[in-house]
């Protein structure tokens, strides 16, 4: 698997206070890799998430939907290579047994361990070998994040990272995420699997809201190939070490801080996941305004971004912004041709509902001759405006995804 | 530009009383080939007709929308190469321009000529070119409904027509069909260009109901990328020459004949378009059932039959149902991971939420080897269900929408 060309090195990245990584190999498939993500987190850690909102959700998810309730975490496992979906009480039962395991271990309840699995659907994740990784990780020494960050790939070509700060209360707390997926990106749910860290001292509610929000404009506003999984999982964890004063509510002192940390770090983390779109050639912004609402504004950029044939003719670096048009059109959401405005970079290519009289395709074929795409649209309707992230359509997504499984 | 695999051979075709189809070289692109189809209509023919459901509608599909209510037609121009959408003023005007020749021609109202244009968006199709080729047609001899269908072929690798008949108070009435598409074939709306020809005698608001209902189970029910066209239009011509005693009402002698045999003639048309699906190689049905109702169930079996994950495995020959458990998951109706069951061909691969205990992959892998796919899902709720068609999803779409302007 060549690495994307939208890949960006792995950044630098400082521990965070009370969590501790480790990876092992539990050899889910044939292959001499770690695939096994082992987090350990102080007692105290508080605990949010965003998970799929798919009807058929793994045991994994509905396993972290129920311990969420409680709001404590004391462990993190990551499986790689089966994402255990759809196996009916055996998959229960797998999810079920590595809680127990690592609860026993850490002397914590089950519903402190959280589980998250990504890879085929409908074969049993193996509980001799989750054990026996388990086993491995738990005497492994911890490992760095990168390590950790590449352990729970699947089809990603490179392994993604970011990190963010604020300061609260004249404490700086410090933020790192990871997370893997490239295929089966979606925008009405979380995304494949991400997993953020903070030292901050945050109470779990208020923990949830701001990873709601944060979700928002961010995981919710990426698609790669419009399916969405049966096993996306964001979690957040915070372990409190930074010695903060405690974030409980949105009027606390250092709040908006957090708030904007974690949104710009999940925006990261969601734009790297494009950046991994599987056979991405191009990394595409979608900006919508002039919609009736920032709804309808969001459900016109995520038509665009969804179309096989807007990303086709981005990968052929093809100004065909008739497509965006169509895209425009189906969506189902107010929309007047004659008020229609079209831009690729920083041309407008179209206004008032045709092409514009002086329009010059070779500024807008240099722009997509580029790797950072931009696609403007302004419905001149009203004030609504969203922004969505995605990437072309090439072979390569179809190579991958033909022959995944063999 | 390769035959698709799928193809069939163009059948045998009746002539249709009252129609006259002749076809001329326009230019609208540098091509050497015929891109003006004009059809004339014997006096006293009526129309039906669905059009796209996009927000930017081609100038074309207005006029028709408008041309519609008046349900009279004598003569149909379709215009290959260009589709006049989005352009505004011009692209009005080429329209007009259109159907007053026409009109001029053949002595009736602008109003009883039907206009049709596919191929690129957002160039104003060049009246002088329209004019010059109308005027060629209309010198020109008629010609044979294969050069008809191929006149209005744009990317399509094969001209598509279907035929048959229904027996109205012991008269027998005929009905031919031709249509072009093979990209931007969406559920919710008709299809690319379609036109049905009979010569029965029809009421036109009877038939526009029969049209209507055929299209439902048709042309709403093929789906090869999820885009929805600006330009799509499915018109039905009954000339009346036949001389059956003139269909007005669900009621009458032979309307449930005529009403069947027009559903018919539209299923084949929507089947032929799916075979010619950009880089099609798989001719896929979803078959959905047990569902709380027939929309839901067809929800989900678009859901199944626009999944880029779905259709790039059975391109890839791969028994990915876990995939289709995605489909159906992400659909947003209901479901209950436990109850579901997925087959492939005639053999039943999960059930129960969980993969049969003696599922033998071999049979499944034979089917998947074959040219014609089924996938039935049974989500064990209810009563509702729904068949869909599309195709798989390969390297060929790329290569075809990648550089498709160029």
């Amino acid at each position: 698997m060549t690495i994307s060309p939208l890949a960006l090195p792995f950044p630098d990245l400082p521990a965070i206070a009370g969590v501790t990584p480790r990876v092992a190999r539990a050899r889910y498939k044939n292959w001499d890799r770690c695939d096994l993500t082992f987090v350990t987190l102080d007692p105290g850690t508080t605990v949010a998430g965003v998970l799929t909102q798919s009807k058929c959700p793994s045991p994994e998810v509905e396993w972290c939907r129920r311990a969420l309730v409680m709001g404590q975490a004391r462990a993190l496992v990551v499986n790689a290579g089966n994402s255990n979906a759809f196996t009916g009480d055996r998959g229960r039962a797998a999810v079920e047994a590595i809680a127990a395991h690592t609860a026993r271990d850490l002397g914590c309840q089950p519903s402190d361990v959280f589980v998250a699995s990504t890879g085929v659907i409908g074969v049993p994740l193996p509980i001799d070998k989750a054990e026996a990784g388990l086993a491995a990780a738990f005497e492994a020494q911890p490992c760095s994040w990168q390590e950790a960050a590449e352990t729970i790939m699947t089809t990603d070509t490179f392994a993604k990272a970011a990190y963010s700060q604020a300061v609260i209360g004249g404490t700086t707390v410090n933020l790192v995420g990871i997370i893997k997926g490239s295929g089966m990106i979606a925008p009405d749910m979380a995304t494949m699997l991400g997993f953020v860290f903070t030292d901050a001292a945050v109470e779990p509610g208020f923990l949830q809201r701001a990873l709601g929000d944060a979700n928002l404009s961010s995981f919710s506003c990426i698609t790669v190939d419009s399916d969405t999984s049966t096993s996306d999982t964001v979690l957040a964890f915070a372990t409190g070490r930074a010695g903060n004063p405690l974030l409980a509510d949105i009027e606390d002192d250092g709040a908006d801080a957090f708030r904007a940390a974690l949104a710009d770090l999940c925006l990261q983390l969601a734009h790297l996941v494009v950046r991994d779109g599987e056979g991405a050639t191009k990394f595409i912004r979608v900006d919508v305004e002039g919609a009736e609402s920032d709804r309808s504004a969001r459900r016109i950029a995520l038509s665009i971004a969804n179309s096989p044939l807007v990303k086709t003719a981005i990968a052929g670096e093809d100004a065909n912004w008739g497509r965006v048009v169509m895209a425009v059109g189906k969506a189902g959401e107010p929309a007047e041709r004659d008020r229609l405005a079209i831009r690729f970079g920083a041309t407008q290519v179209a206004a008032g509902g045709l092409a514009l009289a002086d329009y010059d395709e070779a500024p807008v074929a240099a722009h997509l001759k580029g790797s950072d795409i931009e696609i403007g649209v302004d419905l001149g309707l009203g004030d609504g405006r969203a922004t969505v992230w995605t990437c072309d359509l090439t072979d390569g997504y179809i190579s991958i995804n033909a022959d995944y499984r063999s």
